[in-house]
């Protein structure tokens, strides 16, 4: 899916085809607000007026790195999972076993399909945390991408959020809705400000 | 650049080459905002449950593809208006013609910076709005894709708003920035309470 083009990637997002959707289009954002976050990082190296913070964006460019791989193979995950969901719904129900073995299956895929989402909004609250420490220390004549950095985490961790609620409304097993439902309250806790906070920074720096 | 892969844009983005940066990354969310719509548009298209609103999702199609397109040329602009820039602060300055020269060329290469992001915002405020049209009337079966395009759109819109200020202050000539600036207030207006209402009401109905 990465070797894809990026025009060829909006057309496929445009398309009536199911995948990829809101999901593919969040971790993408995802990627770029780690990818953003990693440029600021390798622009401030080296240069003899940041020597000071050296060890620190050698530090933050190694978790951008981190989360940028992550961020783009969920890409793909969010296709498989997906297409898990549309596999079980297609499973045969004409006996009793059969829409037992279905209904199961779909459990599962839908489990899965909950977590890939929630495994994003997670990558994406860290992303939003790594562009605080790129505002604050990076080098002033790329401030603005940290600004871009953590616009595109913020929204990238809101749509991650719309898919973790629509799968966790379908599963039946509510012990498992629940829980996933509070570890996404627990990483959307304080985000809008946070990240409003950190926008403001980078303006006033402009 | 739209030809290039996923994978290759987000490492340029992620380098320490100045571009692709923040404003090619601001056209792309803005884009992947607009596809997001087209996608709505596409699956509750030819649905029988939709049929009311099989015209007024064909006029939001047309208008969602429009702004996509003009969004994925901006990727591009926004390297050319960076690079002219880069350029005009290259000329030679040893004589008083030639440092009135480089001047003129720099003022030049700012504006055309600054017009294209204003450009981008305007861009992405309609692809805001279109994307309420999607979450009120789209199919539900995909609504949370409108949610995401909400978001893509609102971080695009204040990603482009950092590449007007920071172009912005660096033009000499106060009322062509002035103007720009005004016209900048004036599509942010109003944008983070339109874009919340919009999330919530996706929210709503999932």
């Amino acid at each position: 899916m990465n070797d894809q083009s990026i025009a060829s990637f909006l057309d496929a997002l445009a398309s009536k085809a199911s995948t990829p959707g809101g999901g593919g289009a969040a971790a993408l954002m995802g990627a770029q607000a780690a990818a953003l976050v990693s440029m600021v990082c390798n622009l401030t190296l080296g240069k003899p007026k940041y020597a000071e913070v050296e060890q620190e964006m050698l530090v933050l460019l190694s978790a951008a790195e981190a989360l940028r791989s992550q961020l783009t193979d969920m890409m793909q995950a969010d296709v498989e999972v997906f297409n898990a969901v549309m596999a079980a719904y297609g499973l045969p129900k004409a006996t009793d076993d059969e829409k037992a073995a279905r209904s199961a299956a779909i459990q599962t895929a839908l489990q899965a399909a909950t977590d890939v989402p929630l495994a994003c909004a997670k990558a994406c609250a860290e992303v939003l945390k790594l562009s605080r420490v790129a505002a604050e220390k990076g080098n002033l004549n790329v401030i603005s991408d940290a600004g871009v950095a953590v616009m595109a985490a913020y929204a990238a961790l809101k749509s991650a959020a719309l898919n973790v609620y629509i799968n966790a409304n379908s599963i039946t097993e509510r012990s498992f809705a629940e829980q996933r439902l509070a570890a996404l309250a627990e990483v959307l806790a304080g985000v809008e400000l946070e990240a409003e906070d950190i926008y403001q920074l980078v303006k006033q720096k402009l």
